[in-house]
C-alpha cells in the first residue's frame, strides 16, 4: 500500500472506530451501566476477528488489515492504528499525572503501600502457582520456555491493574481527587509499575541477559526521583508568567510536548514503557493556570479522538474463538477466579485492615481488580516473545474482559451513583 | 521493525522535529523575518537528505529510515509520520474552513474570480511551454510519458498555491478577515481546486481512463454544492444548544471528528485530496459559540503537535543535490522566473485590474507566488505515478521553496507591520 492509500485507509478505520465506540457506548451507558471506556474495549472486540472477523471476514480484513506476508512486524496499516493508540495513551497517562495529588497520596501512603503490597503479592503467588499447575500443556505455554520464566511471566500478568482504567473510571464519576480515589490511583501505579518491571525481568531472564532487568528497574526509580525532585524544580520556571498572566502560546505548548515527549521516549527505551514516563512527567509538571492551560489545550483531543484507538486496538488483535472445549473453559474459570481472588478480595482486604471504611475497601478491591486492556499491553509482549501460546493469551484476553466489566457494575452498586458537576477531569 | 520500536523511533524522530522547528523557526524570526510555517519547510529540508543526509548519513537514515528493499511504499516509520502529517493538515484545513467567511467572499466575488483565472491561465501556459522546451530530457521527463500529459503536468505543477501556507500567513499576521484576505483565501483554494482537477486530468490521461476524471472534477463540484446547501443545514442543527448554553460536550466533540473524517475520506475517495474535503466541512460548519468551542479544542495540538509534520515531511523527501551541473541550473532558473512571472505577477495585475489598490494588489501577488509544501504533494504524486525524474522533482521543489521564502519579506515590504492583537487564528 502507498501512503496515498494508507490515508484513505485510515480515515475509513477513524470513522468505523469512532462511530462504533459513540453506538456501543450510548447502549452501555443507557442499558448496562457501564462506563464509556469499557465499552470502547468491547467495540474493539467486536470490531476485531471474534466476532466481525468470524461473521464478515472479507469486510473485517478490509478494514484491519492482517500482518502481510514475509513482512516482520504488522501491517503497516495496523502498526498506524498502533502509534496513534500510543500517542492517544501517552498524552493521557500525562493528564493523569497532571492531575494527580502527591501531597494526596503521601498523607495515605500507609494505606497506598498495603493496599498495592497485597496487589502484587496475592495474584503473583496464585499466578506462580497456576503456572507450575498447567506447566506441561503445550497449547498454553511454549515448549522452549522455563518453568520460572513461564511462573514468573503469567504471576506478573496476574498483578496488572488497569492503571489508564482505573483512573478514567475515577474521572469520569469525579471523585479521582477524593482519599479513596487517590489512594487506588497512587496504589494502582505502584502495582502497574512492579508488573513492568517483573516483565522485565522475565524477559531479561529468557534472553540470559540480566542487564534488560537491572536498566528497566534501576533507570525507572532514578528516573521516578530525578522528575520529582530535581525535574519538577526545574520545571516550576515554565509556569511563572502563565501562572501570572493567564497566557499560554503556542511555543508553550510544544515545549510542554517536547517535554512529555522525551520522558515517555526515556522510559519506554530503558524498557518499563511509555506510559510511566507520561505520568511521571504529568506528576512533575507545575500547577496553577498553567496545568489548566495544558489541560484544557490536549484532553479534547486526546479523549474524543486519539485515546479511543488504544481501547479499540487490542480487542482487533484478541480471537477469543481460540478457546474452545471444555478444559480449555475450565483452565479460563481458574484463571478469572485466581485474578479476582488475588487482586480485588487481597486489596479489598488490605485497604480494611490499612483503615479504610468496607464501603471504599471494596471499592478499592473492584477498581484495582480490573485489568483493563494494561493487560493486553503485557500479554500482547508475552506472545511476541514466545512465552504463551495465541490459546493462553485469548484465555488471558477474556480474564481481563471480565474484572474489566465487572468493575462498573460492582462499583456502583458498592460505591452508588456520584453526583455529576464534581466531575475534574472529564469536561 | 516491531510496533514496539515504531513507537520508540516515533517519540525520537517527535522530539527532534519539534525542537529542530522551535530553534529554526526561532532563528527565521529573530534574524530573517520569516513566519514559523516557512522556517518548517525549511527545517524538513535540512532534516532530509539533502543537509542533514550529506553530512551525517547514518544518523539520518536512523532518524528517518529509507525505503525497505523489497517492500512497495514507505519505510513503515516513514508511513506514520505522514500520516501524522495527513492529519494534522486535514485539521488545520478544517480550521481554515471553520474560519473562512463565505458571505464575505460573496462581496469580492468578481475580483476573486479574476486573480484565480489569472493564477491559472498565466502558470498553466508557462508550463505548458517549458514542458514542451525540455520534452526531450531525458533527465527531467519520464521517456513513456506523452508528450501532452507531460505538459499537462508542468502546467498543472505550475499553477499551484500554498493554500495551507497562504492561510497561517493570513492568520498569522491577523489579516485573514480583511477584504484582502478573503480575496486571497478565495483565489487561492480556487487556484488549489483546479490545479487538482488538472492532476486528475493528467493522472486519467496516463491510465488512458477518462472517469477517472470525471469522477473528480464532478464528485468535487457535488460535494461542495451539496455540502454549503443541504449539509449546512443539517449541520446547523448541532449547534443549538451549544450556542445557547455554551457547553459542548465530549460526544459532540467525537461527532465533529467524525463528519470531518467523513468529508475528508470522501473527497480523497474520489481523487481530489483530502484537503478539500476537511476545508469544505469547516465551510459548513455552523458558527457562533459553536464554532469557538470546536476551534479552542482543535487549534492548540494541531498547530503545535501535528501540523508541524506536513511542512517538514516533505523536505525530508526532497533530495537538493541532485541538481548539478551549469545546465540543470540554468532549467531551474527558468522554471522559478516562470513561476513567479506566471502566478505572481499575473495575479497582482488580475487584483488591480479588478479595482483592488496597488499596495493589496501586489501582496495578493506575493501571496499566490508562495507554493509551499502543497505544491509538493502534486510532485510527489508525479514523481511516484512516473511523469517526472527524481531531478525535475528537486528542481520543483527548489522553486516551492524560492517562491514560498521570498512571501513572507516581501508581505513585510509591501503590505508592513500588522498591529497584533487582530489575530484571529493564532491564540
Amino acid at each position: 500500500m502507498t501512503d496515498l492509500d494508507l490515508m484513505l485507509r485510515f480515515m475509513l478505520q477513524v470513522m468505523i472506530v469512532l462511530a462504533a465506540c459513540k453506538a456501543v457506548g450510548w447502549i452501555g451507558s443507557k442499558y448496562l451501566g457501564q462506563t464509556q471506556v469499557v465499552m470502547e474495549m468491547v467495540t474493539g472486540v467486536l470490531l476485531g476477528p471474534s466476532v466481525l472477523g468470524r461473521s464478515m471476514p472479507e469486510l473485517q480484513g478490509y478494514l484491519f488489515p492482517r500482518k502481510l506476508e514475509g513482512l516482520t512486524g504488522s501491517h503497516p496499516s495496523m502498526s498506524i492504528l498502533y502509534i496513534i493508540a500510543q500517542i492517544g495513551l501517552v498524552l493521557y497517562m500525562f493528564l493523569i499525572g497532571l492531575e494527580f495529588d502527591i501531597k494526596l497520596i503521601s498523607n495515605r501512603i500507609g494505606g497506598a503501600v498495603s493496599v498495592s503490597l497485597a496487589g502484587i503479592i496475592a495474584p503473583f503467588a496464585l499466578g506462580f502457582g497456576i503456572a507450575y499447575l498447567y506447566r506441561d500443556r503445550t497449547d498454553l505455554f511454549a515448549p522452549a520456555i522455563t518453568d520460572t520464566n513461564a511462573a514468573i511471566y503469567l504471576g506478573a500478568a496476574m498483578c496488572i491493574t488497569a492503571f489508564p482504567m482505573l483512573a478514567r473510571i475515577l474521572y469520569e464519576r469525579g471523585i479521582a481527587r477524593t482519599s479513596m480515589g487517590t489512594l487506588a490511583l497512587g496504589a494502582g501505579a505502584t502495582d502497574d509499575a512492579a508488573a513492568w518491571c517483573l516483565l522485565a525481568m522475565v524477559l531479561a531472564f529468557s534472553k540470559g541477559n540480566m542487564s534488560i532487568a537491572w536498566l528497566a528497574i534501576g533507570g525507572g526509580i532514578l528516573f521516578g526521583v530525578l522528575m520529582l525532585t530535581l525535574g519538577k524544580k526545574l520545571l516550576s520556571r515554565l509556569a511563572v508568567s502563565t501562572n501570572e498572566t493567564g497566557k499560554f502560546s503556542q511555543g508553550q505548548m510544544t515545549t510542554v510536548i517536547l517535554i512529555l515527549m522525551a520522558g515517555a521516549w526515556f522510559t519506554d527505551a530503558i524498557g518499563i514503557y511509555a506510559v510511566f514516563g507520561a505520568f511521571l512527567v504529568g506528576c512533575a509538571m507545575p500547577r496553577g493556570r498553567y496545568a489548566e492551560a495544558i489541560r484544557e489545550r490536549i484532553e479534547p483531543m486526546t479523549v474524543s479522538f486519539l485515546l479511543p484507538f488504544f481501547f479499540v486496538y487490542s480487542g482487533l488483535n484478541t480471537n477469543i474463538n481460540l478457546i474452545s472445549g471444555t478444559e480449555l473453559w475450565t483452565v479460563t474459570i481458574v484463571i478469572c477466579l485466581a485474578a479476582i481472588f488475588g487482586k480485588g478480595v487481597a486489596c479489598a482486604l488490605a485497604a480494611r485492615a490499612s483503615g479504610e471504611p468496607w464501603r471504599e475497601s471494596w471499592t478499592i478491591g473492584t477498581l484495582m481488580n480490573a485489568r483493563g486492556l494494561m493487560e493486553l499491553i503485557i500479554l500482547n509482549i508475552g506472545l511476541q516473545q514466545g512465552v504463551i501460546t495465541p490459546t493462553l493469551f485469548a484465555i488471558m484476553v477474556v480474564m481481563a474482559i471480565v474484572t474489566t466489566l465487572m468493575a462498573s457494575p460492582l462499583f456502583l452498586l458498592i460505591y452508588g451513583k456520584v453526583e455529576p458537576g464534581t466531575a475534574a477531569a472529564t469536561a
